[in-house]
C-alpha cells in the first residue's frame, strides 16, 4: 500500500473550514485520496479525515504540523496527522480463550492489518506456546483473586514498558481499574460478547439464552471507567433459534466476536474513529 | 395452497411419543408434509408440529380430536389441531403511524397472509379512510389521558364483539392493562421498535442514538403483563452509522418493524410458535 | 427537512479541485452539511457531492450556475446543482403485481420519499383502483403480443407528456426498446428479481430454485439497451433453504425487491448516484 | 458432547415411513434428540435425519444396521448410520493463501470441529511450517504446468494413502480432473470465492469489481466434474461499495470464505447434508 498521511480534525463547525484545509493542502501540491467530513447536528461539532499521498507533499509530517498550526488555531481545532508507514504499538491482552487472539495474530502475520505487537499479556499461561511461535513475547501475569491490585500494577508496568499506544482486550476477562482506563482514553479496545447495551456484565450468552432473543451479537468499544459503557466502535449479530443452547451461542458468538474486533481494530489503526460525547464517528 | 391440518403438541419428553403420534397418523393414511420436533434440554419438555394433508385423512378435525385423545392422555400432552382452511380472526390496533398497518393490509388484500380482520381499532381517527377503503370497519376509540380506563373498556368490548382470537398491536402506542394481557395469553402480538432487551419503553430510537449503537432493530413479541418482556417471536436489525440522526433511525426502523411484524404474524397464523417459560419455539 | 442545494461534480482528478470548490462556496457563505469525494483509481476520475444549506447562499441555483461555470470550465467538470425543494417527476410503470408499486405509493403518500407522480402506466388494468384512490392518473396501455411497437409508442408518448425525468419499472414485465432506454440515460430505474449477474432474464426465482442457491436477491439498476446489464444501484439478499419452493422464493423475494427498489430510488432522488463506466458511485 | 448415532435416510415418499422408523427406535428404547424430515415436492422424494443417544440403544451401529435393514428394504431406502464418536478423516488441500486453512486448523485444534486430519496437501511449500507446528504431515506436491497429470496422480495417491473420506479444497487453486471428482461423490468440498452462479472461474473478485455489484460472496459446494457447478452447501455475502477496489474485495471476501467453508464443513461432518438432483438438503 502506498504511504500516506492521515489528517484528522475536529472543531466547532463554521463556514470555511474545508476551504481553508483543502487550500492549504492544494497549495503544497497535496494529493487527497480519501476525504470524509461530518457535522454533529446536536453539538454543531465538525469532524474531518483526509488521506494525502506522502509523496505529493514536499515536507514530512513534522513540518506539516508546524505549517498547519495557524489554521488549526484559527478554527480551534483538535487535530493530528499520522504516517501510514509508522505502525501503532498494540499490546494484546487475553485470558484462556484463543479465538480472538488467533484471529488477530493471523491478520498480523499475513500483513492484512499493519501494527506492531510488543507483547501479549495474559492472566493465564495457556496461550504461550502459540504466541511465542510468532516470535512475540508472552507475559503471564496471574491474578490473585484476594489481591487483584498486584496484577494490575504488573499489567500497567508491562504496558508502559512496551510503550503501547493501543491496548486490545481480546477476551481478557478481568475488569480494568478505572485509573488505568483513564490513562489511555480512546486507546483501550474491548470486545464484549453481547449486542450492547443488552446483557452488560458476565455471561451474556446465558443471559441471551434466558431471554430468548433471536439474534446474538458482539460489540467492539473503547474502554472507559464505566463497565461496558464506553463509545461503541462496531457491532454485529448472528441469528439464533430455540435449538441453540447457551453453549452453542458461545460457539456462534465467537465468530461474530472476532470479526467485530478485527473490524474495530482496523478502523482504529487507520485513524478512522473519532470520539465525541461517548459516541464514535467512524469514517469507514 | 392445499388444505391441511396442523397438529401442535407439547408434553414431558419420553421415549415413544413420535412413534405413537406417527403410527396413529399412518394407520389412518395421513400424509405428513411438514414435521418438526424439539426437546428443551433444560426442562426436558417436548414440542412437535405436524402438517397433514386434509384429504389424506378419512375424518375431520373434530373426529381427530376424539380419536387422538387417548394418546394425548397417555403422554400428558397439551395439544391442538387447526384447519388451514379456517382463518384466524385478527383485530388490528394502531395509532397514527401507518407503516405497519399498511404493510399488513397489503399482505392481507394480496392473499399473502391468510386471516380475517373483523375490525381495526385506533385511539386516533387518522387511518380511517385508508382502512375503510379495504371494506374493513374502523373504530376510533379515543384515549382520555385523565381516565384511560374508559378507553380500555371500549377496546376490550370491541375485541370481544369481534370474537378475535388474535390481536396485533401494529404500533398502537398505549400500554394495555395487565388484566387484558392475561385474558389473551400468547395471542396479543406487539411490534417493539428496538432490539429487545435493549431500549425498553418510550422513544427507543432516541435511546439508541444517545448510546451510539451501530445497529438498530425491532422485536415482535407476545404481550404479557410485564412491559416489553413477553416471549420474543422474531427480531431483526439494520445497520446505522454516525450520519443517522434519531429521526433517520425512525425512518430506517420502520422498514425493519414492518418486516419483523409480518414474519412474526405469519409464524403465529401458521401455528409455528409455541411458548415455553417466556421463550418461544418457532418451527419456521 | 431544511431546503438545500446539491452540487454534483465529476471530472478528471487533479490537485486543487476540492480547494477551488470549497473556497467558492465558503466565500459566498455557503454552509456545507454533507460532503463526499471519491476518485476512481483506474480511470483517475474524480466524483464529488456537496449539500449546501439553501439559506446560507445569497443567490439561487440559477445564479450559482453562472458564477460557478468558470471553475467547472477550468477542471473540465460535468456538473449540476439541484434544489431539494423541487421534486423530481417520476412515472411509475407496473404490470399486475402490486408489491413494489404499493410500497412506493406508501412512501410517497407518507412523505418518506419526496417526488411527484404525474401518472402510473401499466399494460394491465388490475392496479387502477388502488392507484386512483391516491388521486394519481392511471393509464392502461395494453400490449398486443403480435405488435409490441404500438405499446411502446404509447408508453413513450405518455412519458413525454408527463414530462418525466425519471421512470421506475416497478415490476413492469416488458423489455423496453433500446431506443427508449437510450433516450433516458441513468433515468430509468428497474428492479430485477435476482442478485445480478446471476439469473438474467425470465423467471429468476425458478432458475435460483433449480440451481439450489442458499440466498436469493434483488437488484436495482439503471436500464440500458442491454438486458439486465445496466449500472447496479443497490442489491440485497435473503436466506432460503431446501424447504423454500420456487413459489416461496417469489414470496420472500417480494420483500427484498421492494426494499431494494425503495433504497435505490431514494439514492437517485437525492442525487447520490453517479454513473461511470457502467458502474455507480453511490454517496449513501 | 454426548455420544450419539445419526441415522440418515432418503427414499420415495409414502405414508408410514416416519411411523416405521420411529416405532423401530422406540421399541428399542432409543432416545431421539434431533429429528428432521423433508419431502421434495417435485420428485416426491423423502429425506430424514434422526440423532439418537448412543447410550439409549442396547446395541451398537453394526447391529442397528442388521436389524434396521428390513425396514430399509420395505421402503427402498438409501440410508446410513454414523457414530459421533468416530471422526471423519479429512484431507485438507491448499495453495499459498492461508486464511481458510488457518481458520480450519484453529477450529480443529480448539475442538470446535471434530475431525481427523491425516495430512495437508499443497502445490506450494509456503504453509508447511504452520501446518507442521500442529503436528500434521504436510506434503508439497508441485504442479508442472506442462504436465499436470503427474500432480494429480500424486494427489490421488496421497488421498488414498490417507484413507480420506472427505477432501476439503481450502483455496486450492487447481481444477481437479473429472475422474478424481467422480471417485469421491459428495465428499470433496470446495470454497469458491464468489456468490455462485455469478462469476464462475478465475478471478471472481475482479469480475465482481468490473460488474459493479454491491455485495460479494462465497460459496461452499461439493465438487463435481463440472467446474463450479456442484451442489451448493452454504453461501454468504458481504456488502461492498464503490470505494472497494478488487484488492479490497479480496480482503473482505477472505472473511466470508472462511466462515462459509467452516459452516459447510460442519454440516458435512455432522451428516446434515443430503444431495438430491444437484441440490442439497441441509438439516441445519
Amino acid at each position: 500500500m502506498e504511504r500516506s498521511y492521515r489528517l484528522v480534525i475536529s472543531c466547532p463547525d463554521e463556514v470555511g473550514i474545508v476551504a481553508a484545509v483543502s487550500a492549504f493542502i492544494a497549495q503544497h501540491g497535496g494529493w487527497i485520496t480519501e476525504a470524509h467530513h461530518y457535522t454533529d447536528p446536536g453539538s454543531q461539532w465538525f469532524f474531518m479525515r483526509y488521506v494525502v499521498r506522502a509523496q505529493s507533499l514536499p515536507f514530512p509530517p513534522a513540518e506539516f504540523r508546524t505549517r498547519f498550526e495557524p489554521i488549526a488555531m484559527r478554527f480551534g481545532m483538535q487535530w493530528y496527522i499520522t504516517d501510514s508507514g509508522m505502525n501503532r504499538r498494540v499490546v494484546l491482552m487475553a485470558s484462556k480463550q484463543a479465538h480472538c487472539l488467533s484471529d488477530l495474530l493471523y491478520r498480523w502475520r499475513s500483513g492484512e492489518l499493519q501494527f506492531d505487537i510488543p507483547c501479549v499479556l495474559s492472566n493465564h499461561d495457556d496461550l504461550r506456546r502459540y504466541v511465542e511461535w510468532h516470535g512475540i513475547p508472552y507475559f503471564h501475569l496471574p491474578v490473585d483473586s484476594t489481591d487483584k491490585e498486584a496484577h494490575f500494577v504488573a499489567v500497567s508496568d508491562a504496558i508502559a514498558s512496551a510503550r503501547a499506544d493501543t491496548i486490545v482486550l481480546a477476551r481478557y476477562m478481568q475488569i480494568l481499574p478505572a485509573e488505568l482506563c483513564q490513562r489511555y482514553p480512546a486507546s483501550i479496545i474491548n470486545i464484549h460478547h453481547s449486542f450492547l447495551p443488552s446483557f452488560i456484565g458476565a455471561r451474556p450468552y446465558h443471559q441471551a439464552s434466558e431471554r430468548g432473543v433471536k439474534l446474538i451479537g458482539a460489540t467492539c468499544h473503547y474502554v472507559t471507567s464505566e463497565l461496558d459503557a464506553g463509545p461503541i466502535i462496531e457491532q454485529d449479530v448472528v441469528r439464533v433459534n430455540h435449538h441453540n443452547t447457551a453453549e452453542e451461542m458461545v460457539r456462534l458468538g465467537r465468530d461474530v466476536e472476532k470479526m467485530v474486533l478485527a473490524r474495530g481494530l482496523r478502523y482504529h489503526l487507520e485513524d478512522r474513529v473519532l470520539v465525541h460525547d461517548n459516541k464514535t464517528i467512524v469514517f469507514a
